[in-house]
């Protein structure tokens, strides 16, 4: 089965080599973090062994535990196992191409996302898969690598700030989820940056290189689109379930939550109908330039071809050419020229190309 | 939580820098003001203080709390806190780039909803964000800045013109929504203008501007449209509710509010298809244009450019060129000249070039 | 509540110019026509004062009072006061840009629609907002302006042909829906004749003109869409309606109209195809243009070109060119000269451009 | 209400000038055809009358009655009259611009389609409506003009080949419009050869005539699709109706039926995507071919405009210009001209335009 | 019937020549290929007649029985009549031009679908029809030709790896369309590869060959859409259906099996964005380029022409021309030149055009 998981992830990889998965160097073991709690107490601890996290199972406090590293596939097999996951579940973990999805289990619950985060360093939008899987009392998140887009949740743990400490773990997963949605709006902003950086260079300079980023900006909507539009289901379909896994309370953060994504939505597509805009906008540019580019040669071609005519003509070595010999034949023919240009110069002002 | 609210005004802020929000640089205390009436009774006054607004959640009258100036985050608390806000509402009222909608708490319900105003000075389109909750007797509703766009109402009530007098706060709720709907009519009359204005230009004289304006116009269009659409489930959540905030009498006028709705909505849909019908005869148009300068150029420099080389002929230096000694050589030559331009003049004409 | 409507009527007009309302320069009283009729009787007057159909209300004939100029406001509130219409309804009906609309209340029908009518003078689409309210036995219809439309009813109704005399008040209100439904065939037709007028002009012979055509039509096809659209609506509501204001008799008749309307937004759907279709072979027809263009332009400037450069090195005037003292320097140039041409010639001939 | 029919024909028959009906110019009398079979015995008869074919009515065998000439009112009527059709059926008959549609009248099922064949003569595909009525026992079906569709039909009926002779004339009814379905693929070959014929044509050499046929391709696309998608609905209502009309052994049949339509309907859309994408290649294709012209000339004038300066220079005739009279002076000239040349065309090889 | 289905094939086959059918050329017998198993035994083997598998359709244990070539039309019949298939089930196995469906007969269940694979030889995608139809312990697929696409599944079988020894022949059908849906991936992946090859290309070299890439990802995309998208409601249909044949444990593997199909539309329709957003990146690439081709020539042309209208006037050959007889004449003539060079080039920087 592993097997599979990985074809899949061969298979479908190159789709995502532009907001390219930062997943496919990774070797070594998977980390294993583990934070318990209820209102009064609270431990946090590294483990080296997927065994180490099974006797927090069945505790009465939540557990939470982060898995980073899904290249591990023999850990978290071991945890597969033990926690009783269906092997398509395991399998849907193990694979990185999965669509945003939800599957209510009866005893757990299988949440997949995607999350994005923004490489300052290379400048591109990154692509990580996410999925949680929660239980009673019990969250275990698997992250392809790891990332800080948790820690303001663990430090609301720990300080035991806000309602965190007294839910339970589905407000927990609602947290996490949450915590990513609102990573979205980051991404969001750093799109409407880059879009707003480009609107007066647009119609003033267009160039190649602009030309370029539009396409870019085009092709990371349409990721971001893939992966925003499943989530509105996911979140409507954890809404909607009557596992008993949700309780009451979590509904009006459930509903918040849907809204969020919603908004996320909106702003994809007002991404995706900007970007399009943009380049039709391009366009126009490029053929107003080149316009600029006409007018002034055929202004300079259609003053001076005809000059360079009249010029020729006296060039001629006749030997019967009577103005030549005229005493005001040059100064004419200067006038002539000077006239011709002054011509063309005012049917230019007329058509408005001057 | 205020914090929270912060930090999502900050990260989708960048979307709106074109209809640009007018609240960014607002500082200083809210106003609040209160209405407060009956058939008979009728008081208003300007209070310095949260607190003083608090007496009035009792009465049997209806009372209108405006506040204007989300950004003295205090002022708001204070009043969440004393009207038993649920700390997401206080969070949406407080976050100015939350989609539109309508929530149905039981107590009271919360509406938010963008309003555009048209700033006739910087000749933009501003939105701001309006808030509504309405408990059983009491509306109260917040605003990003002081604008004008409730003074009618506010004159309807000190004259008791009209009904609104004699309803409730739903009826003025919905009258305060109606304003806004209202208002977006004279935003899309504002737009039509431009666009007729730009109709003639576009087709004889488009130029960069024309571009960058159609750009504009379509942005706009792209944020009415994702202003005005959730706006429809709004009222129409609003109608199908069964909350007993709304009264039986009131159905009428929700419906009539939801026609408005989607007129604004066909509306703004016109104004995209027409904006985007623009930028293809704008496309078309710089092609005529450039196809113009072509013809202009084509025309001098094929008449020009063979005359050229027969000047230029006749202007070679060989001992033995009989044409030179000729007695009408140079007429001759004239008279292939005229020729040629007369024959490329013919086929200009035939093509209808000319 | 007279103003609101006035006011409104200013706010949306503007997208109306094209396809221009008609009624802004209205002026006097509004002409009250009253046809009464039953399956033996008959009689149809034209009354100076809205007092003087009142007496029409409760006669158990069908009564039809046609109303045309809706900008006499005073006569109809009065009719509006006597059949005890709501003031929304009033407002509807006074205000022309409607969105076409039908409101089922109970003791009344109201249904507003668009008529649309070919102005043959200035050859242009004008547009014209009808109201119908239909009571058990009593049908009142509102126009902007008198019209023709409805004369075929007329006559149907005087000479007592075909069903209408033996059928009620809802037939009628059926009967004068379907002439305009017919109506807009006619309107169709006519762009239909424009459409195919231009499809000849359009590959071949290319102008700005027709673009402003295109442009025309794509702004008709915008308007008429927004207008035809909830027609459907309109004539399904009525279907649907458990009103007993509709006999099941007519049943069959308003499914039929249902089926035009369909057929109206059928072929409203293909306009709006077809022009979009028009201006994509219109950017292609243009672009065509200029290639051929080019190609002469190409075809004269690479042959003689070269061949003035040939002629401007022999009028050079070194001391020093052995060229220039040949017996047959003359005539090998013009050999030079010649095969430079044909190899051009052959060239354009190879690549197909001759 | 003939006067009706003919009517609406004129009006909106001017959409279909392009798959033009055929029968505008139709006269004379229609021809009625009938074909009476059951298991065991057969006739098939042409008779001159419309009244011939009353007796008809009440057999027991399978009756099909085929009036071709749908042009010819007053025998449609006597059939109409005597078969008891309701008078707007009648008209949907006789009107040929109907949209496709399915009506259980409880004693009859009327059903109208399109029928597309290709008229090999003018290389056009031609449109025709047919109507289907069809009672317990017998089948009427209404062509404008005599085709050759249904022949296989009666050719099975004859040999009794297949189910046909065994089924009643419901089977009857699925088998014609099962032979006009078949139809559709034929025309949809036809098309289909045409885009392949294009495919080649189109990014090697596009010309104005390739424009011409794919916009032509376009509008039939556009008309296709206007008669096909009414289908599905029409079959899906045969499917769901509840008219014992349509035995239970006939089902099957018609989802085979739904499936091939559905077929014809993809088929149609994919016409439409390559059709559409078609125009896209095309403008690409012309902006090739400018490109291709531009670099051409642009290479041409570029290398010899310099050169054509430099013979200018020393043409000249200023008395004092030493180049003239030095010895090496016009070899020197050659030299420069040609690594002038050189240079430029190192650069036009360097930016790949060679 | 059989010829129906060839008449059918022959009728749509032309819009699959592009996604080559392979069947067309095939000749010769079918090969049928028998796997019957259960868990705990195994045999396989090849018969020559069609009469050879006809034993195996009652055994208890599963057998599969996979027949290669449907144009040996006698063998498909003799195993149609055998196993009780209704004829127009027998024509849709024979009709390789089918729309992918799924269809309940109660006692076997019908799927159709599209197998897409990857000729290496040719770098084209080839499309193949599979019928699959399962009793309940007996699976009979129908490919066009032999492929290889089945063989993890025999190897699964032989080895008794994994379930699928253990599992009904529900399951066996599941595995067998789940490797179809799997090596869609594949020739995404192809179809991704072709792109990300063509990106850089795209903005920097855009030639007439890529423009042909370009059209046939687009046909392909077409095509890919047209099979995969019934193949949701295939699977939908198989997830709905209340027949016995499938077992309540197979449920959770259709449900993988949807979310994969959701995933290959998902792809498939960012594939269309993609290839449809390079289309217009080459438009604009292309207009890019002839700005490129224009400002070169503008920029040569405007410097040399005027340069050489100077050279002009001083070749003429008036008597009087103080000028040329200045001592500083021709040094001066060389000044002007220069200072009118330097002049447009210092134009055409402030145009940033160099």
């Amino acid at each position: 089965m592993v097997k599979t998981a990985k074809k899949k992830n061969k298979k479908a990889s190159h789709f995502h080599s532009t907001l390219s998965s930062s997943a496919e160097k990774k070797q070594g073991k998977a980390k294993i973090t583990i934070i318990d709690y209820n209102e009064t107490q609270f431990q946090e601890r590294e483990v080296p062994k997927a065994e180490d996290c099974f006797c927090f199972k069945d505790t009465s406090s939540v557990t939470w535990i982060n898995i980073d590293g899904i290249h591990d596939v023999d850990t978290i097999e071991k945890i597969g196992k033990h926690f009783d996951l269906h092997p398509l579940v395991m399998e849907d973990i193990l694979t990185i191409e999965q669509r945003p999805k939800m599957e209510d289990l009866e005893s757990h619950i299988l949440i997949i996302f995607k999350m994005f985060y923004y490489d300052e360093r290379i400048e591109e939008i990154k692509i990580e898969q996410v999925s949680l899987i929660f239980f009673s009392n019990c969250v275990i998140s698997f992250q392809e690598t790891q990332g800080d887009v948790f820690d303001p949740i663990r430090e609301r743990i720990r300080s035991a700030k806000g309602r965190i400490r007294k839910m339970g773990a589905d407000y927990l997963a609602y947290a996490l989820i949450d915590a990513i949605v609102d990573n979205y709006f980051i991404i969001m902003e750093k799109i409407g940056e880059k879009i707003e950086g480009m609107e007066e260079e647009l119609v003033t300079e267009p160039t190649p290189k602009t030309l370029q980023t539009i396409h870019n900006l085009k092709r990371d909507a349409i990721f971001l689109r893939k992966s925003v539009w499943p989530l509105r289901e996911v979140i409507s379909g954890l809404q909607r379930t009557d596992s008993i896994l949700i309780k009451k309370s979590t509904a009006i953060y459930l509903r918040d939550l849907y809204d969020h994504t919603i908004q996320v939505i909106d702003t994809v597509e007002t991404v995706r109908d900007m970007v399009s805009g943009m380049l039709d906008i391009y366009l126009s540019s490029i053929s107003n330039k080149m316009n600029e580019v006409m007018k002034v040669l055929t202004i300079i071609a259609t003053i001076f071809i005809p000059l360079t005519f009249i010029a020729g003509v006296y060039g001629m070595n006749f030997k019967n050419m009577p103005e030549l010999d005229w005493r005001w034949g040059y100064p004419l023919v200067w006038v002539l020229i000077i006239s011709v240009a002054l011509l063309m110069l005012s049917y230019f002002k007329r058509r408005k190309w001057l």
